[in-house]
């Protein structure tokens, strides 16, 4: 099932529960910026990451610089944000 | 010891034994993007990757969207490109 995007209202509703988050410029994203103590932490972050994305078939757009890790989650099928980005910010969330 | 940089002359006999790789704009840095069947096999990748630069202590910079990775190789310490780098790139292009 394609997912749909959300409308404004969906979309400023969840990021009100979502205060690590903010919206990318464009409106189409979401994006948060972390930072780890050492690069084995942050990438171990990562790999729990990846596990779960693959399962729930999900990916971020991601870029790691030693420490840091930024992530961004848009739904390309949906054209911008969708309940699947709130879904995956949420499961970050709660990985940290 | 800290990294010394590459003078222009050796950092071009390096780049030409390395033809994956390009000279990014500034010259501080290489770069190659790879594409994998799958995030799985990205992913994968990635994990060797950062195991091999925990162990060499030097660590890409890269991004990840799905089966894409992007990878950038520069020295800090040096101030641009070093043979870390350098080793570094021949270390991913003999993981592929």
């Amino acid at each position: 099932m394609v997912p749909t995007r959300l409308t404004d209202t969906q979309r400023d509703a969840a990021l009100a529960e979502l205060p690590e988050w903010r919206l990318r410029g464009d409106g189409l994203a979401i994006e948060r910026k972390l930072a780890f103590a050492d690069f084995a932490e942050a990438f171990g972050f990562m790999a729990r990451l990846a596990i779960h994305a693959e399962k729930v078939d999900h990916h971020p757009e991601w870029r790691n610089v030693y420490n840091r890790v930024e992530i961004t989650l848009t739904t390309h099928d949906a054209g911008g944000l969708s309940l699947r980005d709130v879904a995956m910010a949420r499961a970050i969330d709660a990985m940290l």
